[in-house]
């Protein structure tokens, strides 16, 4: 039996469990010369799948409905007619939420559990710390002294940015929606300062006062009214690296804010959105360095483990309203 | 008799006569060793100094209440104990709004109106040249084929620009404000297409006609909704190169529009905010660029030329409506 989940309904707004659907077939999977079947260990969630639940033009085509969804997977090779590839052996790659599945082996990364924990490689070792190590280095340019503010501080990629920094030698400042996620962005990210966007009155005075020499990064994961807040703190050639904006993903309406226009040219300032795959040179490098931290210990990572196929886009929907801590990601 | 044009007070909004003020003194100017005696041929009156008017923070000082006004002018050295300048020589540099004035000679350049007209060198030959080539080259990065969209294009760096990239090899797009200059687009600066934002109802639908391969280079003088249909239309890896916002420069409250956020990271995109002197290093190379394509004949170039030290001021406001086509110059 071979479960998947499909969508169902493109999400208007919040994506809600209905817009899912899950399916079960009882198929023999046959191998093909070149191939290998894969039974699934780990789902990651992500807040960038939403995009494609949207039938809008995007960097990658959106789902198609009654089509399983992908997204990053760690499975395990329980057969295989590839010679890159053999039984035992653990993968990575973006695949269908699915319990098993073939593949010919394309775009598939073997991992590795003895250097860091399977789930590691959706996160800390996989999309997330990469999309945080490339986003700061290639756009953000990071100068030791300088000072860097990163919004969804506490998510996954947010705290990885900001431990980044302060390897780097940057005064950082994480912004987030609890009092407990700023506690433990200074007690175990090592950031600087946090601010609590939902008990803080005037943004923008509270990002002056972290930040008393400017904001010269701006990593950012929210949009909406926390980035426009900051706009008023950048400093001259500021780089703000435009990561995510979760804050309006499932707004209905086109989101609205401060025109950005006047703040970059008063300031020589710099926005460049990305996705990670747009640096895939860097990744060997990226990997290297990720590692190397954390075997220093100088890194450190939250997961939110759920367990349980079924609960695939439970998971997915409580990224929206903040439950996880760090990086979301079912074991099946 | 030396005249003088003093800020006597910031303007609110859009400027009005009475925040200058005219002083004229009775004085003999005494040479020291290494000074020279300027008389202002040409006065360049441009967008970007109403920012200087604001005592808001930015890349320049504000200018200081009861201080003469400083822009780009052209002046004639009638006296010269400095052993870089003779009399008779004509300089550009960026001198007070006076008739006579002493000068160190620091910062002035040596100017030919044998190669091009004098007033040309507060223009295309200067700091509007130098802007359109800079920003273009250096954050626009032209590759031809490629699609790109000037707003403000009938203005001086607008118009610039757009012939830049013809003879580059792009497609090439205007917004500019009446049937007139959208028609000046076309028959004398060779844009492909001119949309003339006054009279079109839905922007983004008449920017996707124009460029149906989507824009890859949008070079925004104006900002606001203008900037924002153009957003709808931006491909992967589009350069928004934000050289001014003259749109939103009298806005009294801080302007507010579209979130960009979720375009650039949809796209890829990079939004840069530029002045021209991050570039200094490039304009030795700038100025020979243009000058071989004026000597060509591919580069042609619009000023309105307003006759009068008196009429500075009014120049001045007449930018914020429109009235002039090409480069602003007050001939003395």
């Amino acid at each position: 039996m071979i479960k998947s989940i499909v969508l169902k309904k493109r999400p208007e707004g919040q994506p809600i469990v209905s817009d899912f659907e899950f399916k079960s077939e009882d198929l023999e999977l046959e191998l093909k010369e070149g191939e290998l079947l894969l039974e699934t260990s780990y789902v990651s969630v992500d807040p960038y799948l939403r995009g494609r639940m949207s039938d809008a033009k995007s960097y990658i085509p959106p789902f198609e409905l009654n089509q399983p969804i992908q997204s990053g997977v760690i499975a395990k090779v329980i057969d295989s007619k590839n010679d890159d590839f053999k039984e035992g052996d653990y993968v990575s790659g973006m695949l269908d939420w699915k319990t098993k599945q073939v593949s010919n082996g394309e775009g598939l990364l073997k991992v590795d559990g003895n250097i860091a924990p399977l789930s590691a490689y959706l996160g800390i070792l996989g999309m997330t710390g990469l999309t945080a190590y490339c986003g700061l280095m290639q756009i953000g340019k990071p100068k030791s002294g300088e000072t860097l503010v990163v919004s969804g501080a506490a998510g996954a990629v947010g705290s990885v940015v900001g431990q980044i920094g302060k390897i780097l030698g940057l005064r950082v400042i994480g912004i987030a929606g609890s009092d407990e996620k700023v506690e433990l962005l200074k007690s175990k990210f090592g950031f600087d300062e946090g601010i609590n966007y939902k008990t803080t009155k005037n943004m923008a005075a509270a990002i002056k006062e972290a930040a008393p020499k400017g904001v010269d990064i701006y990593f950012d994961n929210v949009g909406g009214p926390i980035s426009d807040a900051v706009l008023f703190n950048i400093n001259r050639f500021a780089r703000l690296v435009i990561c995510g904006a979760i804050s309006v993903y499932n707004n209905t309406e086109l989101p609205t804010g401060l025109s950005v226009q006047p703040f970059l040219v008063k300031n020589s300032a710099l926005m460049q959105g990305f996705i990670v795959s747009n640096y895939a040179e860097i990744f060997p490098e990226a990997i290297s360095e990720l590692s190397k931290w954390l075997k220093e210990d100088k890194l450190t990572y939250s997961e939110t483990i759920v367990e349980g196929f079924d609960n695939i886009p439970y998971a997915f929907i409580d990224l929206f309203v903040g439950k996880n801590k760090g990086k979301m990601v079912v074991k099946i």
